[in-house]
């Protein structure tokens, strides 16, 4: 293989930029030539497609979003779209993809593999977690982190004035972001689309802290939840305890795709991106590089999409033993 | 002046332990007893006070909230109220009081004053930046730079996916952070409740940055704006350009009142607990605190409460240039 | 067991509050005693000893250092001094002991079991990583995110000015923190105490990067490296390339302790710290607490102390690859 | 005047490029032609010049550094240099300059209008705060809350083993940095080299400190300081106490001249870089735009070379009676 590309594509993710780096660098290394498409799909069939060197690269591992630009495509969902993509791919000559981006993505990537013959291997970027062969997605670290400054923040007046916080975290079919942010920030209880929380549990809770003279609670809530999201959340229980307890919600929304990646998003970024380069060019085709055990692994695309990833239920355990 | 109380009230902001600190020292500094009062007039009124010595306000300096608590009082508002505050004053031998807050706080404190004698010297905190008599409150500068550091984690993300933001930050009637915000985080446009930006410039601003290519756009919305919250403002402009655009809405919230306080908060809440300790040891009464053009001033609290404090114009004309 | 004690010893690092945490309300949540001893064997030998309750950890989970203290006991290396200390445990009746620490901590334990009988289970607490039987330690996410923010400041001066800047992170024998450091930052080259890089290959790197109109570099040292600390690095270097070259060095030392915790280190201290205190009530003893491959695990303190940890020498390879 | 540049010159500070973005966007908003100079003066003498547009400064305003790059330029301060220089201006047309610098910059600039009738007039960047005409200079802002970081850090530690840190900021004929930094971070002393602070009384001070059981102390020292920088400061007083107590020194060093610049510097670069362009093209030479009490005023370079800006010793005051 003597010439690939990268591209971005669904939601954007903090450490897109250092997996964009990997695969350059990577490409360069093994003196490979290397193309960056932008806007993910829609910038294949335009042919917004330009060549790529290690100098394109340079100080963008700090940098949150990412430099190619991300878009869904609906466009590629038709046979047409992807008729033009493979065109502007044949016109520039390239053999092979990575993409970065989640199961939309990588659905994608099969489709247009069995029709035209163009491999990928992707690289599982979203902040969700809720990808199927990896223990982490590029994103996750950052944005549990940048939920839990939040959390941290709303502590402090939450204490200041005896109040209880309903916090909403993105996760829309996935309590990951939830779990890992309410351990940390110390929550009351979080909940989360896996495991039903029952609001006269919650209700539960939070008198049992009465009791023990907790005057401030924190309770962060996943997007998805099956009680609804924050907001409805918070109304059910103000109409079983009653308005005299001061409760708030606040919904974080969309700062928890940007900022600046941690380290761990950064390097995990740059061993999937190289990884899936170098699956690549070894041969791989329609799978996903992940990190499992701190060992690199290839999952096919159809388990990445079918298979569910189950939430870890001794930390759900742990909230409750952490807020006694 | 052998006995002085301090206490924080009205909505917490980060900096208010900061003066806390330097009104204790201050008074072990100077050979006064001082005692602290928990959840404002509402701790007053309950006799939750205690006496305070220089180890009670050590490690305190970078924690946001208020570790005396805060709260609104009702019962303040009523003459048996006050009179019950006054009891315990007494009780206490508390000779002068150093208040935290705002105008419902120096309001409260003027009648109370008027009734029994006792002087208060007020400090400004709040994230607001609203009160006439002081350059800046006590926590301005960390809400700013709170609501900035969203601004950047947003750009990255809109940048990515070439979108318009509408962003909402705290000021009910001030559109101080949002002006302050929206020049530092590079904003199209900030919408502030002091000047009436029609929805119509709001969309022309925006054609005329399509015309240059410029993709995303962010819009600055204080929460007071007279065209509505961020929301509404959103779906007017929606409504007259077509739902092609992708745009998002997403609100700051409670995390603005958080944080670690920045260094020019804590110097300048150190300032102005100091401040209103000696004014109060000095005779000082009914008077606030505050520093305008670098020097501690001291203006009647019937100055503060009735004087609007101005927006600075020429801060509006640079958005408008920065982002051509 | 019925009462059980917690100490920190050694090097503080941030997550040992969250660990702490965990201990006490883990032992809540079991209906057992908890006493917390402060300053390590120092306070246990001086009968520095206080019970805890869920309320003596709360608002702790997100700060750096630790309340127990830490210290590095000569007298408990003494029988006289283990005597004593022996003398304050039976005197308030503890049982068993979790030590959050390094292998100078669990050394210790392992000889107080043998004269005493008292069990323990260690945590593993150091931001340096380099204790065997976990994954990662304690702190070291955190430590690894402040050296990463330190060179990314590092990196603006750097670029520009054109300079060479060696940055020295600790690590006396391991090299965790300056290759994920380094990764993460994107230096042209990593030099680790596990694996000897030889100045000539600095000197080689550095042309190379000149050659491709790299202007500025950035070389991550670990302060334990074979070639010397990082001053000793660029002088060595400076004697082989001439001096017009701008080179400076730059030392990040105690900051690397503090800070608050990541999420990753807090959801780690958490998990380690019930996970000990489990232990210990199910009877284990003279072993560490740690997380391998997302699994908790008990590895006897013989091994800890007596087996080396790796470094992954495929990351060497990565920075390699990175920096073409 | 139809046509201005701009430059940085000497140490860079986090906001020149906030400021960078002003003059180019200022320039655009009034029609004027804008190139860049890259690397200060030598970028002058070598032609290094080409022009910007409203594009070439997009999503800067957040990073640190400059993307002019900077230096410090020997033949600028030849004739031949100079003359050099003036070709190159001529070469392109430019009739006015924007400088970004300090006081080396802004001579540099004197004697180029006197030899060759080039207007400059400069905003002042440098994170020390040593500029006589504003009250605060570009970067400053950032550099106090960078050292405030790395203080909050240090506490942590110093806390958890009762020990005495001597930190050094940046600062050599300034006490700026210090003395922010030294308040805001709690410090117990600051050493400025405007105030000549006798060992003897930082002996005295630790010891009262200990009398009240105070176990761990911050003392922030400016590099410039007279008794000599922190490890010879620790030094004399470690001869003094002798070496029982625990005494560690940091040197925080370069991370103080970059990073994101805060919310401040980024408002008052922008007004700055904004206010040095319209100035000149007011038909202002040889003058500093500066911010004086919230005002835009302009200095003639030759009162901010030669006239001394005194630090506030109401600050070294307060110092004092907020560590009792």
């Amino acid at each position: 293989m003597k010439r690939v590309a990268v591209f971005t594509s669904g939601g954007d993710a903090p450490g897109m930029n250092a997996c964009i780096r990997a695969v350059v660098r990577g490409a360069v290394y093994h003196g490979v030539e290397v193309f960056g498409i932008r806007r993910g799909y829609n910038g294949m069939i335009n042919g917004d497609i330009f060549q790529m060197t290690s100098h394109s690269v340079s100080n963008i591992v700090q940098r949150g979003g990412t430099i190619l630009k991300s878009a869904r495509s609906r466009e590629f969902m038709t046979p047409e779209g992807r008729k033009k993509a493979y065109e502007q791919i044949q016109k520039f000559g390239i053999e092979g993809l990575v993409a970065i981006g989640g199961n939309g993505t990588f659905t994608g990537a099969t489709i247009f593999f069995d029709e035209f013959g163009i491999p990928t291997v992707g690289a599982p970027g979203t902040i969700d977690n809720d990808l199927y062969g990896t223990d982490h997605t590029i994103g996750f670290d950052t944005a549990v982190n940048t939920a839990l400054e939040a959390i941290d923040k709303i502590r402090d007046t939450a204490d200041s004035h005896d109040r209880i916080f309903f916090i909403e975290v993105m996760g829309r079919d996935s309590g990951y972001i939830a779990i890992q942010s309410g351990i940390a920030g110390g929550a009351e209880l979080v909940m989360v689309p896996e495991v039903l929380t029952p609001i006269s549990e919650v209700v539960e809770t939070l008198k049992q802290g009465w009791d023990r003279q907790k005057s401030s609670s924190i309770i962060v809530v996943a997007e998805g939840d099956e009680e609804g999201n924050a907001t409805e959340v918070a109304e059910k229980i103000s109409r079983q305890i009653g308005t005299e307890i001061d409760m708030r919600v606040t919904t974080l929304g969309h700062i928890q795709r940007g900022g600046i990646p941690t380290a761990y998003d950064r390097i995990l970024a740059s061993r999937l991106g190289l990884g899936a380069l170098e699956g690549l060019l070894h041969g791989q085709k329609n799978v996903m590089a992940g990190v499992v055990n701190n060992e690199l692994v290839y999952t096919p695309f159809r388990d990445t999409i079918r298979l569910p990833k189950p939430i870890n239920e001794d930390l759900l355990r742990m909230v409750k033993i952490l807020s006694v």
